[in-house]
């Protein structure tokens, strides 16, 4: 069985895990740590918070009544995104693994844009009757949405959301918010 | 006291727990996760070990009789790394803060510069005696310095080691043993 590395070779910490394996002339497999996927931890005083939908939960209740505009937790709130799994596979295989040399997987990348596009034929449906996935105001639900698109409508494979109408407009109208492009605008290499 | 929110912006999850801040109008602050000092795991059948330090004892002990060419525990196999901490606040001032458009702070620069000179004399006067810092043989305690080294040899700071003759032949003479050379190739980004 081959021994696995679970990191950046970037990495000090990853580095020298590596030149020990090397002096012992051992075989390894990198495994490259996904560097869009980090987790996310929070300081608020002495409350400290980790895992980005938690996260989430803490500051729509916690500032509740703080110059709040829209209730960010909503009808829908629990903030699960159904495309969030397909999101993410697509974009190790479309971002992050050219990063580190290695060849995206076709054939994961047809299953998971197949999985994406039933999904994104149900929210087409919703988005027809009602302007954001959770209703008639802006939602969490829509908001754990944005971060993953982002990645996906960089890439080439951006039409499956552009094809659809009301997806479009929906992702039109949610990344235009002023809180969406100033984080979007950090979101660059 | 401000919001902390420790991530990378690049990172979707960050990312979530940005707009869910400037969507609530919150000001906060980005501490920025430092990816050169990432942690590294280790998958080795069953046995999985997290901390570069740990891996590199583990791997060390069980590989002690298969392909060995020296003693990587050597008689110094605390693997501690009396320059370590500086090398990371002079990496993290000089290089990650860069990345993420902070100003170097020039203080801490200045006062991490004259901690490891005068660490730097001491292995001075060791490697005057001695070809390695455990004594005659390549061991632990000379690999452990070379991923913080590659980046501050990198850095325009680096004549602190060039400008001291014993110090400059170690570090010529364990960067270039293949192992560092082939981990060192892939510290690029």
């Amino acid at each position: 069985m081959v021994i696995k590395v679970h990191g950046i070779p970037l990495s000090t910490c990853t580095a020298r895990v590596l030149l020990c394996l090397c002096e012992k002339g051992l075989q390894y497999e990198l495994v490259p740590v996904d560097p869009f996927g980090q987790i996310a931890a929070l300081e608020d005083g002495d409350v400290k918070i980790f895992e980005s939908r938690a996260i989430c939960k803490y500051l729509a209740r916690k500032y509740n009544e703080t110059r709040i505009t829209i209730d960010l937790l909503g009808s829908n709130g629990s903030g699960v995104s159904p495309i969030q799994s397909s999101n993410q596979a697509l974009i190790r295989q479309m971002i992050v693994n050219p990063i580190y040399g290695i060849a995206p997987d076709e054939k994961i990348i047809e299953i998971e844009l197949h999985n994406l596009a039933k999904v994104l034929d149900v929210y087409e449906e919703r988005l027809s009757e009602y302007k954001y996935l959770g209703g008639d105001f802006y939602s969490m639900a829509d908001l754990h949405h944005i971060p993953d698109l982002v990645y996906f409508m960089r890439s080439s494979k951006s039409s499956i959301v552009t094809s659809r109408p009301c997806v479009n407009a929906w992702w039109n109208d949610i990344s235009s918010r002023p809180a969406s492009v100033k984080v979007v605008e950090l979101m660059k290499l």
